[in-house]
Order: structure tokens, then sequence, then C-alpha cells
């Protein structure tokens, strides 16, 4: 396979701002950098995102692959990304069928992904069969440990969703972007450039989240071939609704040793002598 | 003026699933409601919302007005809800003009709000004079604490966004939804709905929002006429930069007594006497 020319065009993550405190006092604080990229396929315009500029080209390979686009990444012949001009110019190598028509429709979802396909993503959910992956409590509890050791952007600047890519209890890539969104499709674009193994049921795929378990998520996981889905927030009916009907495991208020399973338990073996002491549930 | 005739199609706000926990145990717990509405103008279908169906109707208005296709009240001569078929039928009285070609161009934005003008409202943006509003630091503290002591169904259940419109330390209206972007565009119909004199020094409109600061949230905000925004959360540089450009005053992490004024601080009467003991900052 013929794998797409990327740039490599990282940017910083940051910057510092002057911020007048509760005090009367100045301070330096540090907020997440947002870029506008936009996005054009064989020289036409395609979307804008916004997006913090850390990994810009698995980002633009990601979105074409979850808006339905582009369905073989051979088919993408280079991806090069200018932030002088904050452009992404994608070259196909036969060009994109029908792509005004299959960029016509808007849905804006909750999460709120680019939801232009969401519709027919939802036809497509049903022919998904996900693959048995089992993940013990105790690799939950490791890949919520290691989510709490991870530096990032959010703990030096706030105001970004991260995600990452676990296989069992390892973690296989990190993503934060202020659009959470972004932080998806990066993945999805990372996922599709890297493969990856079938996942097995000592050792599968899981997605975690710092935000919601919305349909997007649910939807883009099960399309990634992941079955178990992790966050530290809690999920939206229709995010519940969508995993239920694929058997995707969907645990959400996982924190420290506490977690609550929506849907999909049979895909948990769970160990509640690892539990610990009785907390009481936060909610939903 | 003729004002719009609306259904009053609110539904119920949250679901109970039976979820698993850490314990292996089965509980009860409610996730917030989810629904799909689809916006048609004139029989012609515009776009499909996810929200959480506490005010439908004012959601619409407030979108085809963040949308800018709808510049006055009196062209809109009904909005029909029907949770049944999941639509929202909105009759105006001459038409959209170029409706298709003013709904054609996308950006998606972080918030990541309808992005589909965010383009055209950057032009806008430069244009707009905020009212010569100021907020003093007990007003603020008041603001935070009536949110902190607002019954919510993010309290019952999470995973929502809440905003609120504030005139002085006085809550106007107080709206939550699955995506922030409709809880600010609810905001916006009520206010197109209802109208507010002009903001007073001594009583500015302020908008809270749980979510971040970010361009989408900015810009909208100094659309209302609204020249304070105060949140929980950070800010985004995107939503930094608009807002120094406009003087709108964003105000972040306000939790108890603490908060960062990022942008226009000469808005906020300052009273450090009210702040209490020092606190290390939370971060950006």
């Amino acid at each position: 396979m013929t794998r797409p020319v990327l740039t490599d065009a990282r940017a910083p993550l940051t910057r510092s701002v002057s911020i007048v405190n509760e005090h009367g006092e100045r301070e330096t604080v540090s907020i997440p950098a947002e870029r506008a990229l936009t996005v054009y396929v064989d020289k036409r315009e395609l979307v804008t995102l916004m997006t913090l500029g850390a990994h810009p080209e698995w980002l633009v390979l990601g979105y074409l692959r979850n808006q339905r686009l582009v369905d073989a990444l051979d088919s993408v012949d280079s991806v090069t990304v200018d932030w002088e001009v904050g452009a992404a110019a994608v070259k196909t190598r036969s060009g994109i069928e029908r792509i005004e028509e299959r960029t016509a429709h808007r849905v804006v979802t909750t999460g709120c992904g680019q939801g232009s396909v969401f519709g027919h993503l939802m036809e497509e959910v049903d022919s998904l069969v996900l693959p048995p992956a089992r993940l013990t409590q105790a690799q939950l509890y490791g890949i919520v440990n290691t989510i709490r050791l991870q530096e990032s952007t959010y703990k030096s600047a706030g105001s970004v969703h991260g995600c990452a890519l676990f296989r069992g209890e390892s973690m296989l890539l990190f993503v934060e972007d202020v659009g959470r969104h972004n932080a998806i499709d990066t993945i999805a674009g990372w996922m599709w450039l890297h493969g990856h193994d079938a996942a097995t049921e000592q050792e599968p795929l899981v997605f975690y989240t710092t935000g919601r378990l919305t349909s997007e998520m649910v939807i883009k996981s099960a399309q990634m071939g992941v079955s178990i889905v992790l966050s530290r927030s809690g999920t939206t009916q229709m995010g519940y609704e969508i995993a239920e009907r694929v058997g995707l495991c969907t645990v959400g208020r996982a924190t420290g040793r506490h977690f609550l399973c929506y849907t999909a338990p049979e895909r948990l073996v769970l160990q509640p002598e690892l539990a610990g002491q009785r907390l009481r549930s936060a909610g939903a």
C-alpha cells in the first residue's frame, strides 16, 4: 500500500497571556493555542477546522475518513499543512466522487462533531460488528491511572479535550485538541496510518476520552473497531442508545476506583474486590 | 411588531438507566435526554439539532438568528415543534433570501458551534460596538453564587452545558442543553422574543456559561449586546483574541472567590478586599 506523504507541521500548543486575578493583580497564565486550518481537497475548499495544531496531518486524514469522504488510505497522495496560510492541501490520486453532494447534508451533533455525515453514519451503525473485546477491572484502573499521570496541555493551560487509544492498559496514543471531535479524528487518522492488529479478548482496543460519551463518540469509536470507551465524564441519551444498539461498552464517571458501566457490561471482567471502600456514586 | 406563534413543546429532561458500578452492582442513574430536532424552514430541511428539548422553540429562533438567516423577528410567522416526528416547522412571512447559498459555507468551530456562518461572523465582529457595561466584583460573586445554588439537570444527570443571562446579579434566564451552542442559541432566541433594555453601567447584561470561552461564545455574546462573559472554565486562543478585538470582558475560572479576567479588565470594578484569603490560581 502506498502511504500518503505528510508534512510534520506541529505548532506551539500554548501561549501566555496576562490576566487580572481576583486580587486585582496582573498574572501570566497559559492558554491553549487555537488555529484555523482550512482543508482543501484537490484545490477545492472543504472545511475550516479550529485546532490546537498538535497533529494537523493526522487530523485531516481522520476527518476525511470519519466524514467518509476517503475510503482507502492509498487514494490520498499527500497532505501538506502550512500554518503561514492556515491551510492543509490534500492531494488525492483520483479525486473524490460526488464531493459536493456528500458534503451537503448537515447535522449539528451534540459533541458537536462535524455532523454533516451523521445521518449516513446512523445507517452504517447497524452493519457494524465489534470485536469480542473484554477489559478487566484491573486494566480499566490501569488506564485511568495512566491518564492521571499523563503530562498534558490540559494541566498547563486547561480548556482542551483529551483522547487516548489503549491496547489493554498500554497507551498507544494520547491526543489533545480544543475541539473534542478533532481529538477523535486525529486518533482515527493515526490508526488509519499505522494500522492496528485485530483486538483480542486479552488485549482489547480501548478509547479514552475526557469528554462525554456522546453519539458521535460512540459511532466514531465503533467505526474504528473500538468496542470499549472510557470517560471521566457521563453519557447522553443518544450516546447511550447507540452504544446499546451496537453493543459498545461505555464506561463513564471513571475516576479513582469509581466508574459506571452504562452499556454492554458483558465486555467488562468485573473484579469488585479491587473497588475498595464504597463511595457514593457522583451521579450519572 | 407581530410576534411569531410558538408551540410549547417542552419534553422530559432526563431518563433513568440501569448501570453496573465498580462493585458489580446494578444501580439506576439519570442521564440527560437528547433528541434529534430537524428544522424545516418553509418546508425546506435546514439542519438537525441534537437537543435536551427544554425550550425547542427558543432554540430554533436563536439558531436562525445566530446563523443570520432571519434578521427580523416579525418575518417569522410561526415555529411548530412536534416531538412525534422530531421536527420544528418554521413558517416565514416572505421566505429567506438565498438560503442555499447562505447555508453552504461551513466552518467547524471549537465549541463546536454550527460554524457555517463563522467566517461571515468574523467580518461582522469589527462593526460591533458593545454597551459601556461595568460589573462590580461583588456582582460577579453574586452571579457565581446564584449559579451554584441553581437547581439543574447537570446536578441530577450531568453531561449538559449550562448558560445563563443576568442583568447585574439578577438572573433573567437559565438554560441547559446537551450541546453548548444550543444553550447559547436558546438564550439568543429568548432575548430576541422578550427584548431587553439597553444595558446600563449599573445593570450590565452578563452572560454566564459552564463551558469554555471559545470564539463562538465570544462572538455570539457580542452579537447579543452582552459585553461581559463569565465562565467557570477557561478560554482558548481564538476566544481570547476576538474578545480583545471587540473589547468584550471575559472572566474565566470563576469559582468561589477566584477568577481570572482575560480581557477588557476595565469593565470590572475590582474590589480586592472581597477576594478573601489568597488561593493559588488554578491555571489558565
